[in-house]
């Protein structure tokens, strides 16, 4: 009865429930189908639960805790190093018109490698944002579990058919794709970049689809004086780059956040974002933290105080190699905790690994992120020396875990009992 | 004539003066003895100098810097990993007294990986504060150049002779090591923690032998709070943990400070130290900070604007596995400059290079930390991607570099041509 059921034990079990309780000596059950959907059966004491799975292992000074999903992932720029800018959004967009083509050059090799990061830093799930479709067969293909959100842009009229027609057909390419694992959503680059009738053709399909969303929003200062003042550096962006005559933004703040209403977001980065359209987003959308990104090209970091207060929890994402050095989701988690010095240690890394397990789920909408019974045996074991007699676990699990020991996707080991 | 010069060039050349100038194709000509000072001979053009200098390499997509100056590490604490707590410095110093003795067993094997991790991360000098003296001569014999801190510490009365004594032995032994790589030099704990009759004994000492200092001061608001107005957490610990009855701090602030008058001193942590303290500090001494273990312990940073207008250069440093998760150069350096978000980017990567190059060789009067004509040939080169045709390099070094490829100390490789 039990033989499709596998027991893991460890030190210290993070459930990864909004109080964060660990289990000490815990042990996870979970099915390990390799053709279906694996859930998690049961959690508890370990040695209780041995009695009732006997396909069991136990990990000393270890820590199991759901599998992370990086919410916020662009694997088409995976080969980018030193070709863009950082440390000025307007001069990282500048680099990435200018150098864009030979970044996006032959990108199998570092798509192939962004997913072995990935999985090498204990992610289970990602939410793929993919502008031409090129990494589509590979994510689709690979261990992950994806959430591919084909991404539309465009503002110049003339080029929405053609715009609309190019997302069309990687939309309707990733339907082909899907299955258990492989979930197809839509995303809107932008408010500064995608023209209001695109997105209200694509927003219809998300609508009829009932489809995940994600959108990059009041990333840098430039962008909310643009749509605020109609002035700045996008202007002259529109003008000389773009070659628009009489450049004017395609929407007000709220005009922009209100074509969503009622609709399930993700909003990336807001770094500029005011309390009170925070207060909107939290209706029915989420937002996406992406802190080395948001300090390499915007010099801050978002105001998780400001999130709290209305009502947001974060959710900590790596975004794209075009705006990071690496996509290694435990140096994002561990760099965060050092963003942030005023905010109490313990606090922090616990709020640090919920967002990047429990929230991000939430936001995704998926029945993962947490170690309780029927969600997704989505599941990561990482050696932590000395976890066991560590009177601040969720600390120094991010400060002294490296990569994943064995990680199961959908109950099933994709990384086996690696040499740390 | 010129059999003893080994030449090596690469894409970016650091000088590391002040105006951190880099060479494109740049060449560092240098001796290379085994038996005596090994110099720097020329810095320039490769290919110019590779006419008056044959025996010569060259590295593509690489960087050649001067090796770094760790100015402040703990070697013999190198067994901590979660015996110590973090997030507050009263809880942290708690943790330190009764945990200590377990830390600081057997720490041979610690102290030897603890080098090994200063020169993977292209550390040539390090200021090895030592309390104990077990980690002598696993130092002098290592191929680090060391700058080694016997410290004194002390404040209860019937002590101190004890005390002195056991300083006075170890520093007359680690006078017995001293070489052109190891120079012994002194180290006062702390204001809150050495008493003033010990403090002058040794500066006696230090000022006969023209021995440099080290000291950490002002590091948390209860240290700042109990010289200040003889109150708070410390008066507690002295009366509970130290068991003396009417508790009284030993200086006030200015008094500390006095006490090194005319002397070269390096001044650790700092974090609480006014504008005006830091001025006084400026005369004739160093600030020395450590962020990663100033957000564990403390949580904060210090202001290096303030620094600044007090014309202190900030040097950066590890300290001790006693309040850092490693003790690797380069991931401190790259931390901070994710901690420091309103800091213009390339300026911030300039100022840590520095901080840990040619500000931290003059804090500790080393003739080494720039490549130029005389310094001392302590060189590192490290591969890193892209690096030729990138416009942003000092930041690229930080983002991408893990480990060094090879490193020479006083001229000779002790790492070479390390597979990255």
């Amino acid at each position: 009865m039990t033989n499709h059921i596998k027991l893991i034990g460890a030190s210290k079990v993070f459930i990864c429930n909004e109080a964060f309780d660990i289990i000490s000596n815990g042990g996870v059950a979970f099915e390990c189908f390799e053709d279906k959907e694996s859930k998690i059966i049961e959690v508890g004491d370990y040695q209780t639960l041995k009695k009732k799975y006997p396909n069991a292992s136990f990990y000393d000074d270890s820590v199991i805790l759901p599998a992370f999903i990086n919410t916020h992932i662009h694997f088409e720029f995976g080969n980018n190093i030193s070709s863009f800018i950082y440390g000025s959004f307007e001069k990282w967009l500048e680099s990435v018109m200018q150098k864009r083509d030979e970044v996006l050059n032959d990108i199998q090799s570092s798509v192939k490698s962004s997913i072995q990061e990935q999985l090498q830093s204990g992610v289970a799930t990602v939410g793929a944002i993919s502008s031409y479709g090129q990494d589509m067969p590979i994510l689709a293909n690979s261990d992950l579990r994806v959430i591919y959100f084909s991404e539309v842009i465009g503002s110049i009229p003339v080029a929405l058919d053609f715009l609309y027609e190019s997302f069309s057909s990687r939309y309707i390419a990733s339907k082909g794709f899907k299955s258990h694992k492989f979930t197809p959503a839509i995303a809107l680059h932008s408010p500064y970049s995608v023209h209001s009738i695109l997105a209200k053709k694509v927003l219809e399909i998300a609508k009829k689809d009932n489809c995940l969303l994600s959108t990059h929003f009041l990333e840098s200062a430039a962008e909310r004086e643009w749509l605020e003042d109609q002035k700045g550096w996008f202007k002259t962006f529109y003008k000389n780059t773009l070659k628009i005559p009489s450049p004017k933004p395609l929407y007000t703040i709220k005009e922009f956040l209100d074509l969503f209403e009622g609709m399930r977001v993700l909003f990336t980065h807001c770094l500029f974002a005011t309390h009170k359209e925070l207060l909107t987003i939290s209706k029915n959308g989420y937002v996406i933290s992406c802190p080395r990104s948001n300090r390499l090209l915007n010099n801050t970091y978002i105001d998780l105080s400001m999130l709290k207060s209305a009502g947001l929890n974060p959710i900590f994402a790596t975004d794209g190699k075009s705006s990071n050095d690496n996509l290694n989701m435990l140096d994002e988690l561990k760099c965060a905790l050092f963003s942030y010095p005023n905010i109490q240690l313990e606090d922090l890394s616990k709020t640090l690994i919920l967002g990047a397990t429990k929230y991000a789920a939430k936001a995704l909408n998926l029945k993962s992120g947490a170690l309780e019974s029927d969600k997704f045996a989505d599941i990561s074991i990482f050696e932590c020396p000395q976890i066991a007699k560590s009177s601040q676990p969720s600390l120094q699990f991010l400060l002294q875990c490296k990569k994943v020991k064995t990680l199961y996707i959908n109950g099933n080991a994709v990384i086996q009992n690696q040499i740390q």
